[in-house]
């Protein structure tokens, strides 16, 4: 079977400080198109979120997560860039430490991600905020 | 010559926290399958250990690496998460911090590595774990 | 269009700790090369700088974040691995913690970033170095 491409738009609209679980949303991308066997890479198109993958079981593992990025980027260091608000520099510190951009095989029409695995957009601002990831698919396509 | 691709899936015995080189691991499967020139992504399918790209000259490169790791993410905080004992969460820090996916290009049969490269699974739990890597080639195959 | 692919090498001089724009020559090897929609992967072929995508337009964002990672990787530490410098361990944790690889889809002959994202080679030790990133495309040619 011949190898494809496909390219495409996820838009998220997140809710302030936290974790959008786009698994489901990514899979259907992936069986609209009839994608079969391949890898997908993920962009997500800011700096002040990111794209993580983590545990689906226990929201905990999210929350702990949240406070730790919290630790490491906190909203009291006085940061040269400061004029979008106290939350923005430490959203580019985090987004810095996690990662704008994941590629994951595709077996079966699925992401062969493991059992306990999502991915996840990371909304590092306080704020709601549309967020695009750009989403590229090489591999092949089922027979359908 | 045209494009084509292969899924594999590299199984990996940790011994509990560290490093475990699996760059001839890769570069095996890579001529196993008769590959010659491509791209060669990686996906650790589990979220308390990661894939880390580091130095393969002097070990205590990674001993200090592993430390620092201790100490943005240390096992005395009070975390939520705490059930599955005081090491996981901070495995689960940890490999967010560094990454599940990595890509590396593949030129003449062998990962396009710098000299000083190799890539490692990183253990981020304290007792020994079976890691799986799914892994996806895309690229040209040796004419043998 | 049939998938074809595209490998190279871009070099660039850093002059020392901070942030190298590259975007520029990234959308010029996908044009030179005459790319038109498809994958771009990059590896960082060192381990003591890194790949990061960040803000564009302020540059103290920039500034910002080379003062976080020196948060997060002092060179005050007492690191067993300290024969290359003071410079030299925390280099290596800033690069684990951000990134050696890095894949963007693209569309129209472009790199197909978010409006204040750009791609930077960021330099973590001291001294200005020479630093290879090994290219990979796959995807489709311009008809031209």
């Amino acid at each position: 079977m011949s190898m494809e491409q496909e390219l495409g738009v996820l838009t998220v609209s997140t809710r302030g400080f936290g974790f959008i679980d786009v698994t489901n949303e990514l899979n259907q991308w992936v069986q609209e198109a009839g994608l079969e066997a391949g890898l997908l890479t993920m962009l997500l198109q800011h700096t002040s979120a990111s794209l993580v993958i983590q545990e689906n079981a226990d929201p905990d593992v999210l929350r702990d997560l949240a406070d730790a990025l919290q630790r490491l980027a906190p909203e009291s260091h006085p940061y040269r860039h400061s004029a979008e608000g106290p939350d923005d520099m430490p959203a580019h510190i985090k987004a810095a430490l996690t990662s704008p951009s994941l590629s994951v095989p595709v077996m079966g029409g699925r992401m062969a991600l493991g059992t306990w695995q999502a991915v996840y957009v990371a909304e590092h601002r306080a704020m709601p905020h549309r967020r695009r990831v750009a989403l590229h698919f090489s591999g092949t396509r089922s027979l359908a």
